[in-house]
């Protein structure tokens, strides 16, 4: 579970790319046959279980909205020339738009066009989830050659009572104390945001799997956003008590440095496990603050009703990138070594939380012989002490029922993993004792 | 009440300054006529309660001091021409001194004569509240010029049992929690230390009197300096328990930097509303610490006994210019524009004081669903989110019973009128309730 | 108590540096005759009781190692030259050494020789305690030169039942909590390590010999390091639990910047008073933070089953200077004038330490009227007010049983004993009174 080495990242890498090309081209929503098939896929790699909440369902202040499900949609010209097609780039459709075959004047048209005039190559991507309304999206330099002529425009799609689908792994730990890690699956060809923290949330659930018996149960969410998690919320109330600690999945494909947005509370474990994480990585990185009012399903989890402690690492975030939410956010934008060296860091802060325990001190006064146990070396000199020692210092000072590991290497500057083996390495001499 | 628009500041500014033409030239002291006749001018503008308290009271550790008047002093030569003349500048007299009518030679003279060497042409203002005696004050130039001959020296006061006099204006709001704006009248023809103070809390006091009832109750003072500050504590000392908030009111007209000196506890509601009003005006201000050793009435007010969160929000401190406590602190020295956007800074913190309330998250599990009810945006897109979406956001996030308005305003950074009109929206549509 | 004046200083400087000369050559170790020796000559000084714990006796996880003591020890070439010779450097022996006489060759003597190839001219010093072995230290450039020949090595030591030898002077003083001073005698001939460490202490206990009865108790200790600390504190549990306040004194001596190990607490009042000290000095000083890993014995004193206030007050802290365990931490390594600066550190430190009180204010509502008891100025003028006045003020605000003097002299920024002075003056006008 620890981490990756060089050439197990390099493979990973790979393999999680792979599955972001075969997941890429889907005609995601937030319900209907695109997050079905995603979830199907899901599947295949870890045995989520796939839920369906029926349309109108209550969860807390919301309903759960109509299925919608699309076949095609194109515009025709005069001439019958298809000059827009949503085979061609799912993008190119509103989303949830509600059927249409109708022939309209440009001026009409142009009222359900969307372009980005400061990026004339690219289609945005839209939705009107709560709204029923229809459109299209174009890139800026194909709008402006649109002639004054007659179009079809025709949308083949169904909003219908139906359900929302959602797919969630529980791994039972030791503890029924949990880890949730959330991610959404309700974009369509968008390949940072989203089918990355798909990809990331996949892989790291499938090595969980692998793993010996974790300390901390896991759950994984393949949710679509903030409806799905409000419902899983509202569904499974008494279940989320057991959450400690989370992280929202989202973003984590493309070449920007590490990026980590801080829980509600700021200092909550999550978060000093993450920055340790980073700080350890020798990378540049960047720690922003918990804010509710840009995110992911970190907002819902962080509402005040619930207030857990749920964090968000990513890569560059949503909305400091300028081909978020546009067909410049392709497979392209992404890269198997960001995929690989995002779940390494995923997995670097879980190795944190497994092994984060607090530990008593047997001999807590003075320091016990470490010499004869083997601990220290023989020959009092002028050398600076080894990182061994100085850890094993470290922990026996600090095991004083007050700090866990992670304080421990937080104060003392030293990675978590040597407190950690000076941490074992002093049990095994029954010099320390689990809290 | 909120602030000031830009017109109505340079007709405030003007209107301002015109009292404070009519109100230098009077000679002020702790006693006597001069606050009298300064009380009796403020009065005509807001309906203050003046109070008198007898000579001789005894006021926690002090007693009223003798009450002293002045009619006429001088100075005259052996020629009988007057070379020194209190008509032409009260700051001549050594306050509070003694009658006297004698014939003296130079070297006697100058062991009553006060100059300022450093400055070589103001005249320097000089007290002697709690010892008899009597002297001048004089440009260091002047004093050079007195030549080996007989003077007479004339002072027609008097220091007899009388009272010490003071103004109040109580305005009752909703809540009996006050909030206190003492200034003080004692300083004699000296602008902006304090005939300022004296105009921005009468102006201050005149347009909260205006006002539909606030949430606060108000209470404004108009007192001599220590003993003034002391004397009230000591005659309502009941009453001051309801003082929430406070500000002292000193040096408010001169163009230097805004500058706020924190109450005694450092972290009140008052220093957290000032500081947003000066980081939110976008103009350089300084904040500086509480000081018991310099600076005005919030000492007594922060006195242990009572310790009171009271901060003094100026430009430019007593003790920090030249000016200070000099016939250079004259009319000129202070400007409307200056005294307009003090009167403005009191506003806003007062506003900030008025609506930071703390509400109650009514759907506090999840986001709740805002698109219904007109709070955000129905089509779902990469355009940044407003500035009204964010702060809602932020309200709804942190209306935990635990953040206020104010502490929601400093976590996000927003302005606090966009946090309060996001509280106002959200209790519209019944998502919020005040606790 | 208070400090050294400038002439005192320099006498006192001499006076240590003379008594340094004379410990320098003793062949100290962590038990024996050279510790013992030291502590004769500590006791002509000042009346410490010499404590003697036997071989064996069980002190906390450690037994009292056997005793050693050595007469001579040498190494001769196959010509009988002594090349290397105990009696010109006790450093040249590997400490606690088993005796040995024996020939042996070239590839054999390597085995057992110690040498720094970085600074070849410097012999190094090693100790080999706890485990049997024996050994010689020389300068790598001598190291270098050794031909290939049969070589007489001759070790006159004894290993043997013995006893562990501490010195200990206890100061009582009107209150049983204690001051602990703590440095370590083990050291062969090394001067700042720690040699500079013993002198300071001596000096600071004579000093406060011959001082009035101090507020607090003292107890110095001059006890080998670690294994001297964990004796004392096993053999004197319950005395132990007096310690207040403690600074272990090592390397006092050297030219370089002051620096503050501060105690496991950080912020215990021992360091705020060191750390005032420091930053009242106007020299460049360093505070850095607690380590269990690198240090002396506040690293025993700090185990978590102790837990006391004890940091470490020193110039170039031991490991952060290359003549560190070598024989370049000579005599010449350091000077009359550092010691005298340390030990007038100490003493400042421990002038705060007895005078940190805390008061209350006995006019606590407004402030008293100072002029009438001669604590203000009498004439108000524009003049800055006195340094006198300013601390009464801070003095009598502050103190309302939360804050003591050193609270009130970090708060203010005045000095420890302006501060102090202003409380003393206010104590006789009947304004404060003792908490």
């Amino acid at each position: 579970m620890k981490n990756l080495d060089q050439e197990n990242k390099r493979q990973t890498g790979e393999q999680m790319y792979k599955l972001a090309k075969t997941l890429f081209p889907i005609a995601r929503s937030i319900t209907g046959a695109g997050a079905r098939k995603t979830l199907q896929l899901i599947k295949r790699k870890i045995p989520i279980k796939i839920s369906e909440v029926p349309t109108g369902t209550k969860v807390f202040d919301w309903n759960i909205p109509k299925e919608w499900n699309i076949w095609d949609a194109y515009i025709k010209n005069s001439k019958g020339q298809k000059i827009l097609d949503f085979k061609k780039s799912n993008l190119h459709i509103l989303n949830y738009s509600i059927p249409v075959n109708r022939k309209i004047g440009l001026t009409e048209l142009k009222k359900h066009l969307h372009t980005l005039p400061d990026h004339p190559d690219w289609i945005p991507y839209l939705t009107s989830y709560y709204k029923e309304d229809w459109g299209f999206c174009l890139s800026h330099n194909q709008y402006k050659k649109l002639k004054n002529e007659i179009y079809q425009v025709f949308i083949d799609s169904e909003l219908e009572n139906g359900n929302l689908t959602y797919g969630e792994l529980y791994l039972r730990g030791k503890s029924r104390d949990e880890v949730l890690i959330s991610t959404y699956i309700c974009h369509p060809s968008l390949a940072n945001d989203n089918l990355s923290g798909i990809i990331l949330t996949a892989f790291l659930a499938a090595r969980l799997s692998r793993q010996a018996r974790t300390y901390y149960s896991y759950r994984f969410l393949f949710i679509p956003e903030t409806i799905g998690a409000i419902a899983w919320l509202s569904l499974n109330e008494e279940k989320s008590k057991n959450i400690k600690h989370g992280l929202t999945v989202t973003c984590v494909g493309d070449s920007g440095q590490p990026t980590y947005k801080k829980s509600r509370q700021g200092d909550a474990p999550i978060d000093k496990a993450v920055e340790k994480v980073l700080a350890e990585s020798g990378q540049p990185y960047k720690i922003i603050s918990f804010s509710p009012a840009d995110g992911s399903d970190e907002r819902q989890f962080s509402s005040p009703g619930f207030n857990f402690a749920v964090g968000s690492l990513m890569r560059t975030p949503y909305s400091r990138y300028a081909e978020y939410h546009t067909s410049a956010d392709n497979l392209s934008f992404i890269g198997p070594a960001y995929l690989a060296d995002s779940l390494d860091k995923y997995l670097k802060t879980i190795f944190i939380l497994e092994n984060n325990m607090k530990y008593a001190n047997l001999n807590p006064k003075g320091e016990p012989q470490l010499g004869r146990r083997g601990l220290y070396r023989i020959l009092g000199s002028q050398k600076k002490i080894t990182l061994n020692e100085e850890a094993i210092f470290w922990v026996l000072n600090f095991s004083d029922s007050k700090n866990d590991l992670l304080d421990i290497s937080l104060r003392s500057g030293l990675k978590f993993e040597d407190v950690k083996n000076a941490a074992y390495a002093l049990l095994e001499k029954d010099l320390l004792a689990k809290i």
